[in-house]
């Protein structure tokens, strides 16, 4: 879900970006008129993410995914060991991708349930850096702060970046795939340290190494155009809410308000566990598979989408990120409570 | 440059999505709104190409450069050779990733002035495959018809494709960034034959290989929907103005207005020879710098913005791709016809 105000803007550039007359799927990469796009959504994302200038930040034409091999491939040597905390799926496919190219130790786990982000962890004895995933999309599980490592952290942030807060600190490199967010899918925000991109391997593709995309300021070739604009327009609607700690509190507040009914139902279970429960997906399941059908049923009708839970998990999933209304988890709550009640 | 219609198009899924309430951006990309544009894409780029099940229609988060790697890195082993046709920077740049994986032999090359597309070709003895760039932007060459090789050819055909009828004989795979004639940047178009994909190695990262987007139908991870939606309109665009040998016959008759206007010129010379002349990039210089400075300041103030020629090779450069009409031709060789009369 993206705020209006950003898709107003989005269509108003298609055909005519900043008063140029030319749309932006239009323009050149190379041209002042993008060029301009280019600057004012770094320093978004800067602002947004309170980044300095150790840092860079980097638009990558893919998802997530690709980031999972492309990690290890520059980072992670055939005799080095990195670490991974496993929380759920998306953690379970870095790990797969990882172990193509080193040693990975896995420093804790939520398997089989993954019903918490765990609370200790057993680090190798020099890992390379250390992998997490900060928010779990399908398990509905989030990390309240990153683990406390021996090594550089490595994020996934894919579904809960700029919903909160961005916890720099020793942190080398943070990647998310744009789609939940920050604006529309085929492109990732890379923020990454430039002494430790510096440590990559040298001998691949150029787009397969962070280092391209420092040195030519994400144009090596041509980008995603349109979803940098995009990005930029997301990053300027949450300044004007009043930046990172405002949705924190707008998003706990929408979050607390799904659990707590959660927490007091006799029909619906969430599936995390309380300290590890994510304010952007709230998992949860019915008592019958007949009361989640008649849910996700009069949910649709009443126009209400993309409730049913991720195919390998089940149950219902409600993703409540940045853009989505306090008023959207009060008709959720409404409708839960009025399928409840007609159950009893 | 995209048809105004198809902007319109795109303008109205950004909000509302063929009637669903809710925008491309925002629909799940395994959701049956988004499968409805999936299946339609595909259907018209099948159309377009005259594309049959023997080939692979697919689309991947990426523009054309990663795929200089992919297909070396999948179908070229370190024992053997593949032959390239070497016509200017894109070729260059992709035998540049080829040497990576395996032995390069240059069947052809234009080099260094790239002024034709080689009419002879020496092929090395047993190619895993015949690589060629259909139409080179920034010389202003193209083949008239591909080359006649002894292995399965692989073309980049980014800046040409669907521009004419598409000569998928003898073809193993094409590849096309989207942002020439298709649509945004950001995502490109594989028509791959599924035998010759089955013969790449299978120890590569799903999304280095194609047969993962051929196996789960481009849905891996979240794929470019916008951009696969804009491919599809542009497509049924394509289809509406008569097809492939329509758009030829514009794209024929718009690229004569400019050389024969360029041939009778005694101040505009053209780059590319008789026979291998580009008709997507009209490339060609003044007698002096200062006629193309005239030139380009005065363009600029009617409107007419990107003539300048790539910052590798200079002069001027007129991109008359599918959409552009033929009125911008016309308005074009007025505009050179003054400035050339101005410096008499």
């Amino acid at each position: 879900m993206l705020p209006p105000e950003v898709l107003e803007r989005a269509q108003q550039a298609l055909v005519d970006l900043d008063g140029s007359g030319i749309g932006i799927l239009e323009h050149s990469h190379r041209g002042p008129e993008f060029m301009a796009v280019l600057e004012r959504t770094e320093a978004a994302v800067r602002e947004v993410g309170g980044i300095g200038d150790e840092y860079a930040v980097l638009f990558v034409t893919a998802g997530a995914t690709p980031h999972f091999a492309w990690i290890p491939q520059q980072f992670l040597a055939a005799d080095q060991t990195a670490d991974y905390c496993h929380t759920g799926v998306w953690s379970g496919k870095a790990i797969e991708e990882a172990r193509r190219y080193g040693t990975v130790h896995i420093a804790c786990s939520g398997a089989p349930d993954f019903t918490t982000t765990p609370t200790a962890c057993t680090w190798s004895a020099a890992p390379r850096y250390v992998h997490y995933t900060s928010n779990e999309t399908i398990y509905g599980t989030q990390w309240s702060a990153p683990p406390t490592a021996p090594a550089p952290l490595v994020c996934d942030a894919s579904s809960d970046i700029f919903s909160r807060p961005l916890p720099l600190a020793n942190h080398a490199l943070i990647y998310a795939g744009a789609q939940k967010n920050l604006g529309p899918s085929g492109i990732s925000l890379v923020i990454a340290r430039k002494d430790f991109v510096e440590t990559g391997r040298t001998d691949l593709p150029p787009l397969d190494q962070y280092r391209t995309y420092v040195a030519e300021r994400s144009l090596h070739n041509t980008p995603n155009t349109f979803g940098i604009f995009v990005i930029g327009e997301t990053c300027r609607w949450i300044l004007a809410q009043g930046g990172v700690t405002a949705m924190a509190t707008r998003n706990e507040a929408k979050a607390k308000v799904l659990y707590d009914f959660l927490d007091q139902s006799k029909a619906w279970k969430p599936h995390a566990a309380k300290g590890s429960r994510s304010l952007m997906n709230v998992t949860f399941r019915g008592a019958t598979k007949e009361l989640e059908a008649t849910f996700l049923k009069r949910a649709e009708e009443r126009g209400l989408s993309g409730l049913k839970g991720h195919r390998s998990v089940g149950g219902i999933r409600a993703s409540i990120y940045n853009a989505f209304p306090a008023s959207g988890v009060t008709t959720l709550v409404e409708l839960l409570d009025e399928v409840e009640r007609g159950s009893v």
